[in-house]
């Protein structure tokens, strides 16, 4: 039993399911003639960027420049830093740009003249485009607005720009049918903004990712490369939208019983929000749903105890509620695995994870 | 200004308002003429904790092994693992119990085996007592369970019963009079428990511990000790209780500006979910509250901005809904403070705070 190797809450990994997740999206990519540029936020885990390597991928996205001075010092080379740039971390820049090709994400002209002050060599520069998720960079119909930003990096001696990013976020927890909807509207509105700045950018590239599209659909005409991260563990939210099967999660959380009750149908777990974090989905009949409950077996587990559901998280504790013949099942000290609502989260929580092999595989300090 | 010390998220900690917080607690329990054995899960700082040493407190409650160990290197020898005991960390715990007064928490007989074969000397044991908020713990009126309990500890020869341990999370999210109405009904229930046990043990403790409580009332009668651990840093969800003010908040995510959006009234932060959690509040007007922006001056911060609030969170974004007149204070680049939510989740995910003074303040690492 891979339990038998702990004692305390351990995120499990399975080596297989995930080298399997990655395979597939490297196929999916190679197939569409596109380039993966894999994002890094979920795994955090240099051991776990290996397997990319050994598949020929050499460049990675990260969302922040610690997580970029992480992966550089572990013989990453060529990084997108994935988030609006910080002016404050212009040297930090500056000195990862010495080093490996840097590329930083622009959203406005602000950040400009700082870089323009403290950098040694030129940069190069995705420009964040906006197709309806919302959140950051520049609503892909202003075209002037772009037009101005591309011309002030032009500008400096600086910066190279290298294309647009886009990030539709807007395609988490909804269903296949609206994520190829989001995702159909997105390559239009990128499809426009090619033909406008193609003439006089004819290198540029179309950065795509989203892991429910980049699962789900493929058509990605008018994309050179997507950035989708989520994939290489996937979770239940990501299960929700019909991207993944949840056979296809790589990580689950092992975690002790250490209270049952026997009245309510719950047994209590040490593993809570500073395990899986406090993110959740809602499931069909309304409930919240902080992770499902799975058993653990000779060296990974199995599907979704039917009827099973991590109902709360403090802390330290999660309540799970099972059917009544699942709580003769689990005694106080077994170990119940738990499939998380959000991976990102739970790894991000994490100091080590666990392979199925048993190895140890490092994630990121905080 | 304190944000020129930084360059990237960073939880600041007030200093004066966190010490006042401990004075606080400490004056009301000796007014109550009761001890108080804070909760070390909030702050997980051996750098705090020596505030609570020198106002002479010497006993402290943890919530995992690794919290316990963590601060018995730190020269803590007193400490109350409140979480219901993990039979396979019994040879850690003896460990400990070797060098320390360690306390374990039980809910069951389960665990009293591996407990006998594994200790090398008598270790303190609290039982745990639900009172309503039906987490775990027995329940305060099965007087048979527990009498059951305490003949298995009493025949152990490496168990010691010291008392019970409560913990009403049920007063978290309620307002003042329903607090005190939660409290009351757990000192009735309290009450009859003691006098069915306090001749067989009269020396047993009883050990309540909620900040709620402890913050907003004067009536410990029955009770030997308080165990509150929040009310050391405060936050959003202790304020919408009633048990703080917002001035009473000792720590706030200083977080810089990386995109306006003019048309939204919104700024976009990087300070997301790795940072203040996924916790929130729900406000009057039913909005998912994850934090109040406050503006950040000389050594600390100000109120919250009236009619702000941070609407969103993901893994590396915070975007934060600001009045018409503060969107043009805040530039790319400046430094937004971030009351959160919740404080211990927002602690817990930092290597490091930030102090009004200027020092860096450990966190115990992941």
């Amino acid at each position: 039993m891979i339990s038998q190797k702990i004692s305390s809450p351990t995120l499990l990994l399975d080596s297989k399911k995930c080298k399997t997740n990655i395979k597939k999206m490297l196929n999916k990519a190679q197939t569409n003639n596109i380039s993966l540029r894999p994002h890094f936020k979920t795994h955090q885990s240099a051991d776990v960027a290996k397997w990319y390597r050994e598949l020929g991928i050499t460049k990675a996205a990260v969302s922040s420049m610690k997580m970029a001075e992480y992966f550089v010092k572990h013989n990453w080379n060529d990084l997108l830093l994935a988030f609006p740039f910080n002016p404050h971390e212009a040297q930090k820049a500056n000195e990862l740009n010495n080093k490996i090709d840097l590329n930083i994400l622009l959203v406005s002209k602000e950040v400009i003249d700082i870089l323009e002050q403290t950098l040694d060599k030129p940069i190069n520069v995705f420009v964040e485009i906006d197709t309806g998720y919302q959140r950051t960079g520049i609503d892909a119909e202003e075209i002037d607005t772009i037009a101005k930003l591309l011309e002030a990096i032009k500008q400096s001696e600086k910066l190279i720009f290298k294309g647009f990013q886009i990030h539709n976020g807007h395609t988490y927890l909804k269903g296949k049918k609206e994520i190829e909807e989001i995702h159909l509207k997105s390559l239009q509105l990128l499809k426009k903004l090619r033909e406008h700045f193609i003439e006089e950018y004819p290198n540029l590239v179309v950065s795509l990712g989203d892991t429910p599209a980049c699962s789900i659909t493929n058509n990605f005409e008018g994309i050179d490369e997507i950035r989708p991260g989520n994939f290489v563990f996937y979770d239940l939210v990501q299960w929700q939208t019909g991207s993944c099967d949840t056979s296809d999660i790589a990580v689950a959380l092992a975690a002790p019983v250490v209270f049952k009750n026997a009245k309510k149908n719950t047994v209590t777990v040490h593993g809570g929000a500073i395990h899986l974090s406090k993110d959740f989905y809602v499931n069909q009949e309304n409930d919240k749903v902080f992770g499902l409950p799975v058993e653990l077996n000779e060296d990974s587990w199995g599907e979704p105890i039917k009827g099973g559901k991590v109902i709360s998280v403090s802390q330290e504790h999660g309540t799970i509620e099972l059917p009544t013949k699942w709580m003769s099942k689990f005694e106080i000290g077994d170990f119940i695995g738990i499939l998380p609502a959000h991976s990102c989260l739970a790894t991000q929580l994490q100091a080590h994870l666990l392979t199925t092999e048993g190895e140890l595989f490092e994630v990121m300090p905080k």
